[in-house]
């Protein structure tokens, strides 16, 4: 009754083609696949939010799936494609980092896609989702053997988006990760790094504000207050209840936060 | 062949990871579902918005099939998780008139969904449609009984907004339910309420507009032309021949609407 | 393992149940069926736009694929739904040249679709993308033979959006197909129509700017540096590495472009 799951996270956007293109190049490789679209609205370029985008999901997907993640500013150059083995799942995409927060959260193995008998010929200088991403990921799914893919190597890519610094005794400077479609923010401050914080007093300084309130709900504010919340992935969020606290505060992806306990 | 058929109705946006984490979610419990997605698009926290979406879309799916919809401004408060039987299909959602329109339309069972055993644990306060709707769903999907979720009960949630109210002989005054991507502004107005309305002399006033006349296709009435039609759905529609009603008559959803006959 | 593939092609746009509607209709009669969204985002009423995204996905899914292709500003008027078989797949759309690219780059027949057998009653005026497009396409993903569905005619819509006129001795007009969520201008000049044009000096006139420079990959050209390139569908692009080209000329699809050679 299982069939092979193999998601999609790319910039590429809903109204092109390119997707869908990778997709019939999956069906013809593996017929049966599973597709699922995790998105395909990631920022164009932007590694960071499709780094976290694709680390918030893959931990609810079975065993086996294959990740097939495209946000490759680099296409074309010498930048290579990996494939990451980590948490019993498959992870194929450009070594630019975009994986960079499952390293983090994972052991893992990191190979060099090097098998060209894998690959869509000929393989074109703009379009490696099409021609090496897609195919490589659906040879997974049908059973290739990770090690038939190319060796193992350690000098690939990390990236440090996900990890706020410590800049003082009771400072720490992160930043906005993500804001989501309902306008909240998501920070890097994890809030597993930080046992206890709950009971003690502390704030988040986002430019001229502070945010001292932590709430279990949203609903337990009133609406259009803002306040600090462990969103679902596990990172402190500033939100408010039924209202943008994006647009309240006036900041996007990559403002820098400060938290002082 | 056949395959159990999972819908997802919900406001999560295209671009957040949400979706993909629910769909990641549903196959862990019930590899091999047929995942559809109806919108992610509903309006965030637009409860009137969902409920016309799935009522529109549901009749036209098997039955057995499960729809999960998730337009959750209360989520984390103490509103229930509902399952609604109607038309030999499930329905899982918030108790929030979500689902409003189908308990117009249809006998319908509601039960609460008190079974923990179904539930991903745990169950966080900002994302039930990762911890409680979409495992629900896909156990029902993949054959628990409706019963084994929780007890029947009857004081749940009807919200009107999918009704005209009689406000003279004459008058009845009612709502745009939703602008479509066309700029058609379908109205709460269903035609069978109105038997006979086609041979008769009426029309529909928004804002200072009064539309007459009737047409049966966009293409017999000329190019930017406004006119109403009954839409795909049954309800009358106020449209233009390629170009946006919504857009001439500047208005929106929720906007009153009058019909006189 | 294999299992029949549909694709939906349309206007309907992410955020009503009209796409959703359609993967219902076609589950009802071709349970397990494999639906891929190749694109909803066609801009409303743009034949040409769906023209080029079916064209540019088409030939990268396996044979019996069967794709559902609704731009049809027509509803409900005269224009005919057409099968066109081509390519060893199945293509089901209104007769209103939204299949023109398929038609000038591929063997093919075309039928008038006119067995009421395969509709879904009644038909209304406005969604035969629900009524007839996907009820038919559902049938033949199931098996029914192309020649049950209607009659060889030869007297469809072929436009000619796809072909750029020849002006001069050194100079061709043609236009911009679509610009992509990247801001690449997709012209229409297919590059196997000019074959050797690699090593001539030649240039790409749009409005005031003039683009010379032919680069192999993104990343070797300067960030916000406009340039040509041989797209992933083998059309000359005008692009820039990491940046918009579509706004940096300010121009948009329809525009035309001038090649000198």
């Amino acid at each position: 009754m299982a069939r092979a799951i193999i998601t999609l996270t790319t910039d590429f956007g809903p109204s092109d083609h390119y997707a869908g293109t990778m997709k019939g190049v999956i069906l013809g490789i593996c017929p049966g696949a599973q597709i699922v679209d995790i998105s395909h609205e990631v920022t164009p370029y932007e590694i960071a939010e499709g780094a976290f985008v694709i680390a918030q999901a893959y931990r609810y997907f079975p065993k086996k799936t294959v990740h097939v993640v495209v946000v490759d500013p680099g296409v074309g150059t010498t930048r290579r494609p990996i494939l990451l083995e980590a948490a019993g799942q498959y992870f194929v995409a450009p070594d630019n980092g975009v994986l960079s927060m499952i390293f983090a959260q994972e052991k893992h193995k990191v190979r060099v896609i090097t098998n060209e008998r894998y690959f869509r010929k000929p393989v074109s200088q703009t379009f490696h989702g099409r021609d090496i991403f897609a195919p490589v990921g659906a040879h997974l799914a049908k059973g290739a053997a990770p090690a038939s893919v190319g060796k193992l190597i350690d000098n690939y890519l990390r990236s440090s988006f996900g990890k706020p610094e410590r800049t003082g005794k009771h400072f720490w400077t992160g930043a906005i990760l993500k804001i989501d479609r309902f306008g909240n923010l998501v920070t890097n401050f994890r809030m597993s790094d930080f046992p206890g914080l709950e009971e003690r007093a502390f704030e988040l300084v986002v430019g001229a504000q502070s945010v001292k309130r932590l709430a279990r709900s949203y609903g337990e504010c009133a609406i259009g207050e803002l306040f600090l919340i462990v969103g679902s992935s596990g990172y402190l969020e500033i939100s408010a209840n039924q209202a943008s606290a994006a647009k309240m505060l006036g900041c996007g992806a990559g403002a820098p936060v400060e938290l002082r306990i």
